[in-house]
């Protein structure tokens, strides 16, 4: 058996960005310490999610986060996918996920490509494009343990780009995210289900714990699903370290069971 | 308000020809003294789900079957999309839906394009590719009330084909349907749900009734789901004529709260 450890460090953002790094460490540590592969944080997870912080909290490459993130994936000997973080280039601003292997080396950064521009009656209204620049790559790299793809949050609505990630060839799909109370309960677990499903690959979403002070508040619930569309951990609403054996020999076994991607046709 | 009531006719399927259609016949005349305008059969309603019966049950156009569906049409001033039967042309079977306007005339025919060959260990087995060809055509028609998509069962698992059938300009997407005792249970709702979803249009799934004596089990409750994913009407497992009455203003104001289809992109 094929096993990879996943730890979801679902940490309750604050205003403070010196107290999310420390907390961070302090999650991913406690991964590490219980033997997990790959540590996940969430979407924004070293600034409020709330357009007027985006801006004063974003870094340049390499920055404040991004150094302690590589120091920490080297002191633990973990792969980090960062959450997502503010990020400075040039005059534009990027929602950008930087992911650490076991040597503190950045292996790829992903941009978030669809910003977050809606407006939910009696519900959720938010512009990412207001401050964000959209990202414009795909993005799947290879680790020792397996294929990993990345999207982050609103990204995951779009089911084209979770096949493109499924048909580059990741096996684990790994999705820093931000629902909120009007999404999260609505479409969260039904949208992680069917992408896994569908794509016939483990699909892991991450969440910051729901801060109910905060402006935003996030749904919570970081959760795993299997390529059978199952649920096979999912954390509560508060800060937590949630931990997931995926079994990668179950992708070719349901993957010959019931052929979707073979059975696809490339054009319709 | 821009409604449409449609009646999904979830029959008990017999080996017996006769009985299916007179079977058929009765829940469409309910639907149509309930003053539903569009009245839906499941995959294949006049001939068991089980590969012995197929080409025997096999009719070319126009047949019994199909006239049949032509003067209910007709008789009852209704639409009918008319599940699925084994068509055959020339030497070849096809899984096709036939459809019918209120007077009778033949709209458009589906033949299903994913052909259902799994494996499931202890769960189903089927390979319908022994006996039926696939269709290649998107299937989208026009009618006063709203444009129509339609899809077959298996072909509602590959989220290209139903995005093609919305970008076509569904607004209402049926799919006659065999989802069994594996596949049912696991997968039924959550992928109606998100295609629904996904796509932000009105999504409904027809499935025979439960014969737990037939060697193909049906799962039953037959389903709508509105553009935000939620189930708005679902069937039991036994012989019912499940109502839901359509609101098509729902959808541009779930496009325009939560902008999907302008977001997504091309390529990716």
């Amino acid at each position: 058996m094929k096993t990879i450890s996943i730890g979801i460090c679902q940490v309750n953002v604050t205003k403070n960005k010196e107290i999310n790094l420390t907390r961070a460490e302090s999650m991913i540590a406690n991964a590490s310490h219980m033997g997990v592969d790959i540590a996940v944080l969430p979407e924004m997870f070293n600034c409020p999610y709330d357009k007027k912080y985006f801006t004063s909290f974003a870094e340049s490459y390499p920055g404040k986060t991004t150094k302690f993130l590589s120091n920490i994936a080297k002191k633990y000997s973990i792969y980090i996918i960062g959450g997502s973080i503010p990020e400075k280039e040039n005059n534009n601003i990027y929602n950008t996920s930087f992911i650490f292997d076991r040597n503190g080396t950045l292996v790829t950064r992903h941009r978030k490509i669809h910003l977050f521009d809606v407006d939910i009656k009696n519900g959720v209204k938010f512009k990412e494009s207001d401050i964000f620049k959209p990202g414009q790559q795909v993005t799947v790299f290879n680790t020792e343990l397996c294929k990993v793809g990345i999207a982050i949050c609103y990204d995951m609505r779009f089911p084209e780009l979770i096949r493109e990630i499924a048909l580059k060839g990741a096996e684990l799909i790994i999705v820093p995210a931000a629902f909120n109370m009007t999404t999260g309960p609505a479409h969260w677990h039904l949208i992680s289900r069917t992408r896994a499903l569908d794509n016939q690959v483990f699909f892991t979403v991450a969440s910051a714990a729901r801060d109910r002070k905060s402006p935003y508040i996030a749904y919570g619930h970081s959760l795993v699903t299997n390529p059978w569309g199952e649920i096979i951990a999912e954390a509560g609403i508060g800060e937590e370290v949630l931990i997931a054996d995926i079994d990668l020999d179950y992708i070719p076994k349901i993957r010959n069971e019931l052929p979707l991607l073979r059975h696809k046709k490339d054009k319709y």
